[in-house]
């Protein structure tokens, strides 16, 4: 087995040894300029092989994802220098466990030809799982290697939804008929002479595949040879369903702290098997895709890649944005002569404008995390907004009175500061609900409500402060 | 084994059948208020013995995590009553398993003689994982019941950070001698009779404890008796230390795909194993702390929380909103006479600060991101804010643009959209600076940069983007 770097120090060693390597070559390159013709190409040929011996002997020791991610920190020419070195052998695997930005910048840098031969290093599950990262002729010329079981495979995985346990299940799983014993199911393990990864179960089906449990490895070791499967067998089980949400598998595995589990088709016939391996993989990356998304940005953006594509994966929220900074300034625009009155106004709109914005997103916040934990439901509905418009409608009062006093010592204006903190209690009023309904709303129709909630909650209660308080100021104070 | 609820539907389905007999319960005592007084307290002791009956019949069936869960799901009073029912027998391990928030009010709301009678069905290692949770006393008097070398490992898990290794581990593994044979050690675990939940491998230590490799349990099926353990050993495996950061084991848990994993003392001695149940309720835990943290939420709330309790928990975060609100506000105020020269000013200024507030956030969460993957280095940190700003200035060169040509629409005025424009150009170049330097400076500071960091950037450029436009009017405009 490859070594692991266990700590994020060896991590950084290795990377530092790879770049030192790197470095020395580009010496050797220099010195190979200023010799005669004849000797360049000679000193050159020479401190490629050099490089690439001692680079190789160093990457050898890596795991594949810790030289996905040595990768992921190099600049582009030292990156391709890193993968010309592995990609014969070890191609497949680093391919695999790169992240989704690296993966886009190997697929579209390597030739058709060596593409080719690293996707022959992948098996059918792991070509469904970076599919859609890969040209459509590429993956077309590899499935066609394929046998038609394992074209079946990646066919029926594609047609599953991205966020659904049929995309995370495995076919990779032991099972075993209920009549035998633990000697027959051991001595067939032994003849196999190896188990799947993660297997922390056995298991166990019908003659017609339907699941009739499980039985924990550990089990095999400590009953006697002759104990017969059915009376060790675990029948009150988690299963899951192909098309099950992925984020009811991570509820599943954290609660009921699983390692694996049987996925099985509506007939309750085995056909694969998630494991914790999948499950965080997913987790990981729908953190990483909600800290992203919650921020505006399309998606994973390589440390390294050129400012017009990082421009662009950034430019659909800013424009989402900017349309709704022209409507909230239009609502200002509105009241323009109201302001031309009262500059005071202009000066501290923005207060309820922000203040707004921050209680719908605390409220949006907690919705999110009810939604992903299931405590949202319609029979309590009415208990979460009254909940959140009595806290808002109580911040509302404290705040609006620091405000108002905030306003008076600066304007000694006894009606500019009460029309403030009756704008900070009606705002927040509105953000509550706000800040509720749009997660709500994001989830009814189907879309993921931790991305882009807080930018639709925060246009919401931006536009609502400035109308609100310019509102209120043009009704009492002009 | 009592049985899981698989599927939503499923807890869905158990919550609905809790609150029916939580409802047939209140027909009942209803019913009892209308009988003479000698009869109804027969009749409501009646009521209450038949609900606690069919209460218990349907918990008895649910894992106790489903049992918090639901908790969770009821109003205070009806969550009382499940609670009466669990509370003998299960309460312990219902503690253990509910949110922090239920966990807050369970522990507020029973007595101190159920708490030392729920406390009593806890181990050490649950106390240590709930301790800071429990009031000190109770923790105390259930400390004194525990054996000595108990009572140092729940102050020694107490010793360790928060978010480090230590906190998480268990003191539950399988350790064996490497002299002994697969036989040997078979007979062992048969003796046993049991292993430790997620147990994936045995660890192997020499005479003094220290570690000397792992051997995974399938092995223990798939060799002969006879084989020595040396033989089968894998030495070159993951390990931790108790004061690791718990991210980094997260990384490696994600990285390699372990079930569980060794946790050495600085002599490399075995002191504990941490298993991926832990890690993924971890995992599970930061990423609720990061999203409702980077709203400005101190902690979980509980839904059916007092609103003057969640009022609070909210006031903390709303309070710095306040203040930055409060500086924005007063730098507009400074351009107070500019803005009454110009109303238009006041109408388009927050374009300017929204769009820059985007804009650092962006880049904010791509470098928390990078963090948490250990992307970010001393010797590329120049890369990265080189191409935060590059990114920053093509932006605000096409966004300025678009705003000049709104601004030119709605007041024909060239000058004012040549400087709004310019102020989008400048405004963005300091929030990619911002949004860079923000998370690197709470992570130096030991700080986790994800909560708070989405605060301070919007509070920069919120006054920043203000400034800049208001400063660039009054230096070209009037």
């Amino acid at each position: 087995m490859a070594g692991n770097l266990e700590s994020p120090e060896a991590r950084q060693a290795a990377l530092r040894e790879v770049r030192r390597m790197l470095g020395r070559q580009a010496y050797l390159a220099q010195l190979a300029q200023q010799q005669d013709p004849q000797h360049r190409a000679l000193v050159e040929q020479l401190a490629e092989k050099q490089e690439a011996t001692a680079l190789s002997m160093l990457l050898s020791r890596l795991h594949a994802a810790d030289i996905a991610d040595i990768l992921e920190g190099l600049p582009f020419d030292e990156r391709r220098r890193v993968w010309n070195v592995v990609c014969a052998e070890r191609g497949g695997a680093v391919l695999l466990e790169a992240s989704e930005a690296v993966r886009g910048w190997l697929v579209g840098e390597v030739a058709a030809d060596e593409l080719a031969q690293v996707l022959a290093q992948l098996d059918a599950e792991d070509l469904a799982w970076i599919a859609e990262d890969l040209p459509r002729e590429a993956l077309d010329a590899r499935l066609a290697q394929l046998s038609s079981s394992e074209q079946q495979w990646v066919a029926s995985a594609l047609g599953y939804d991205e966020d659904s346990v049929g995309i995370l299940m495995t076919r990779e799983y032991t099972a075993a008929a209920a009549g035998s014993t633990v000697a027959d199911l051991v001595a067939r393990l032994q003849h196999d002479g190896r188990l799947p990864g993660q297997t922390d179960a056995i298991f166990v089906v019908d003659g017609r595949g339907v699941l009739q449990g499980r039985i924990a490895l550990e089990k095999l070791l400590l009953v006697a040879p002759a104990t017969a499967l059915a009376d060790i067998l675990q029948q009150d089980i988690v299963s899951f369903r192909p098309d099950d949400e992925a984020q009811e598998a991570v509820n599943a595995f954290e609660r009921y702290d699983l390692v694996s589990a049987p996925v099985v088709n509506h007939r309750r016939q085995l056909v694969g098997r998630l494991t914790v391996e999948a499950v965080m993989e997913w987790m990981h990356e729908s953190s990483h895709e909600d800290l992203l998304g919650s921020a505006g940005l399309a998606g994973e953006e390589d440390l390294y890649a050129p400012v017009r594509e990082s421009a662009r994966n950034r430019a659909y929220w800013l424009a989402v944005n900017l349309c709704t900074a022209f409507i909230a300034s239009r609502v200002i625009g509105f009241f323009e002569t109201t302001i031309a009155q009262l500059v005071a106004l202009a000066t501290l709109m923005p207060i309820v404008a922000s203040i707004g914005g921050n209680t719908g997103n605390q409220t949006t916040a907690l919705v999110i995390r009810a939604l992903a934990l299931e405590q949202v439901r319609n029979d309590n509905l009415g208990v979460v907004y009254r909940k959140e418009i009595a806290v808002a409608l109580l911040n509302g009062l404290s705040l609006g009175l620091v405000v108002a006093l905030f306003a008076l010592l600066l304007y000694h204006d006894w009606h500019l500061a009460l029309t403030i903190g009756l704008a900070m209690v009606v705002c927040l009023f509105f953000a509550a609900i706000v800040g509720v309904s749009v997660p709500l709303l994001l989830k009814r129709f189907d879309r993921d409500p931790a991305l882009g909630s807080s930018t639709l909650v925060t246009a919401f209660t931006d536009s609502l402060g400035f109308f609100v308080f310019l509102g209120l100021a043009t009704l009492l104070l002009v």
